[in-house]
């Protein structure tokens, strides 16, 4: 059963011409929630409120949010918690109503831990041939239009392959479907800069500020898709899984390197505890 | 007072879990509705049910579309038809189900005629500075996710402005945040190819077959930005205001030339009478 509070009241349904609905015109969060707490909040209201800023939506404070967010998973032991904020209903056509509202919906959705063993050995991953659009309005947020995602996902049904990388139609690999992506070439991380499209993932700035922690260089650089064939180590994240380390992406192989592994490390020391060694 | 009719069942709300809520995973239809009558509807049907198919999202039949639509506008006299075709609920997460459904919605919306002088004198355009994204997977869908078109038209409040044209970040104008772009140069009809993004409206399509009916030669090809300059008449399209003129962008001023005259005539013989002349 699902656990929905809109605009702070219990319900499951939204209004038709809800702007979220017409125009995906809003955004939003999937949070990790173990032994009732909310791993990384702050860093996931941090782009939250980013975002509604950015499109021009009006937000709550941080304060209802938490309390609303508080009880729905203070009794959840492992499940995820989805925000959704959106521009509310009002004046049809898409410009934005002169008086700004919003929808703002908490829901408590069931989990299941993922396979210890895609964090031991890794994951086998694909190249999606459904691009990503370079839409530098939006790029970095977690806006609720990700159908080139759903047509990506969509690509395979075989359960060996866990992830797929999306690209530009320009050639240059952004994410996975679901997830960041990083490089590990020489020594350095490198994870595809995202200032025309792709979300900036919570779990991603949570693996730079503990690679700068470490004293591991990082990049956000534009990768050509061909330059994967030359990492040493690659892995994938999200605020939910943590880390998964890259075990094969068609013929190619890579190992789960010392510098995966230590970032791991650093992410069990964190709160992560999905990515503490076996 | 909305009139909406949700899997056959009179009603305003749908389930948060809608992926037409969540991903934008799902299709629309804007159609006038005039003196109880739905103008192109096959044509619209087509589109979506065209969209449906390359999405693999199951639709009813037309007969279905048809009926109930019909029931909905037959005592309308000037209204718009809105109908939504999602993927439906089920399955977290971007992988569509399984077993594959869908949510189909059809609401009546009230409608305003637009100005006569919009078709007379031409309306005054600019150009937005949000981009629209190469996404060659969902290019000619009118797919949920239509943030893009709602940034750019949030851009301007002026109301002696129009419209307002969307290009993509390599310089290519494609289309207005609620229209298609026509260019008229030495006597030929061009419009920007949308292969790679942009809506195929249905006006679209009745201009194009009716430039064929009456001999008029067309191209539809990639529009750099800056050839806007050399046009010699320029107009926009979409299927609730049939066809307006461009009288002006930024400092350029256009004349409502010949050709747009004509195709004008025969857009109002074809029924939409917004398009007679004076």
């Amino acid at each position: 059963m699902h656990n929905w509070l809109i605009d702070g009241v219990a319900g499951d349904r939204i209004a038709v011409d809800d702007r979220g609905f017409t125009y995906a015109d809003g955004l939003f969060e999937t949070i990790a929630v173990r032994d009732g707490q909310l791993r990384f909040f702050d860093y996931h209201l941090d782009r939250l409120l980013n975002g509604a800023r950015q499109l021009n939506i009006p937000a709550p404070e941080r304060e209802l949010f938490a309390d609303e967010a508080g009880d729905l998973v203070k009794e959840s032991e492992y499940a995820t918690l989805k925000i959704i904020l959106t521009r509310g209903t009002g004046h049809r056509g898409y410009a934005p109503p002169v008086t700004a509202t919003s929808s703002r919906l908490l829901g408590l959705l069931p989990g299941v831990p993922p396979a210890r063993t895609k964090y031991i050995d890794g994951i086998v991953v694909r190249h999606c041939s459904t691009s990503i659009g370079h839409s530098p309005a939006t790029a970095g947020l977690k806006t609720l239009g990700r159908l080139e995602q759903v047509l990506a996902r969509a690509e395979w049904e075989d359960t060996a392959i866990t992830e797929g990388l999306m690209s530009t139609t320009d050639g240059y690999v952004i994410c996975g479907t679901m997830s960041n992506l990083f490089l590990v070439r020489h020594g350095v991380l490198v994870t595809p800069d995202l200032t025309t499209c792709g979300i900036n993932g919570v779990m991603r700035r949570i693996v730079l500020e503990r690679a700068a922690r470490i004293g591991l260089q990082w990049r956000a650089e534009a990768v050509p898709r061909d330059h994967l064939g030359a990492a040493d180590e690659l892995f994938v994240t999200n605020s939910l899984i943590g880390l998964w380390p890259v075990r094969r992406i068609a013929d190619r192989t890579y190992p789960v390197g010392a510098v995966t592994r230590s970032l791991m490390a650093e992410l069990a020391g964190a709160g992560i505890s999905e990515c503490a060694g076996p």
